[in-house]
């Protein structure tokens, strides 16, 4: 069973206008993806964030949930907070002792990247041994070299629907159902 | 094929200490949930209280989304603002000319009310007749005479998971992609 890490990105997005931001910390991203995380057994959940003022918001989030109920501490232990995609890829290469494949997630078709689908990806999380850390982006998603980084992407949740404008929160429940869910 | 119509239902529900409580709205709620709604092609989502000041909020949080991109726009047009249960399968009725099946969801497992299991449900939303109207509860999940009021109980999302607390966000997300996600 290879594990599964999720880092969540906000530099470098897109912007609705195309152009290259980092996009502020939503706190309900905080919370609501730590319990999709635990109840999929991810490892860790990483938040990714270049400043460090917002990197500071979210470790008042953290601490505020620290003061819940047994299950909102017990999804909050699991994120790290980091700067940046290297932080993340050494801090996987570190705990696993191997370094992690890099897979991206975008609801853009078409996208000129290597692909990964669905059953090979659920397969490899099942019985592959490289660890797998997967990126969700923030704002109007991954810029290109984000996108680059990644050795290969998911293909888009919806790939042929006429509307495909989920939350973040949304896609990550969905993606580690479909990744994870057959579990039981 | 079955239209399909989602209910977030805020009373009556369960509390942490197992009393029956109207829980309060929760913002992000009303576009998230939207968005997936929209994504799967639901015909409709109710967001239920039986408070009038409560609705008033969701009143006023849809006007703010009404001021936002396009893509929102599209999500917060299908809501529609109810005070209860009856108000909801009326206006499915009265819409479809034919009263809706009430499938409800809960996390708990081993509960004593007719079951709908995943693969029956995603038939008959592709080829049956009859509308389904879904409920989602809020807070700790729906209170007994909720539950009692379903045709059927979909089955727990992660049924033999240690730990099952998605959010309220993450679990639609999740099951309207189970119930409707390989329509393509």
């Amino acid at each position: 069973m290879a594990n599964l890490y999720v880092a969540l990105m906000h530099y470098p997005m897109k912007s609705l206008k195309g152009g290259v931001v980092a996009t502020a910390i939503t706190s309900l991203d905080v919370v609501d993806i730590a319990r999709s995380c635990r109840t999929y057994n991810v490892s860790r959940y990483f938040i990714v964030h270049p400043l460090e003022s917002q990197r500071t918001i979210v470790h008042r989030i953290i601490e505020f949930w620290f003061e819940e109920r047994p299950s909102r501490v017990e999804a909050v232990r699991i994120i790290s907070v980091a700067e940046d995609l290297e932080q993340c890829f050494t801090a996987v290469a570190e705990a696993e002792g191997e370094e992690p494949l890099v897979w991206g997630t975008s609801a853009r078709p078409g996208l000129p990247y290597p692909r990964i689908g669905w059953d090979e990806a659920r397969k490899h999380l099942r019985t592959g041994e490289k660890p797998v850390l997967l990126l969700f982006g923030t704002g109007n998603g991954m810029a290109e070299e984000l996108l680059w980084a990644c050795d290969a992407l998911l293909p888009p949740v919806r790939e042929t629907s006429d509307y495909n404008h989920l939350s973040v929160r949304a896609a990550v429940a969905i993606i580690l159902d479909r990744l994870k869910g057959d579990e039981g």
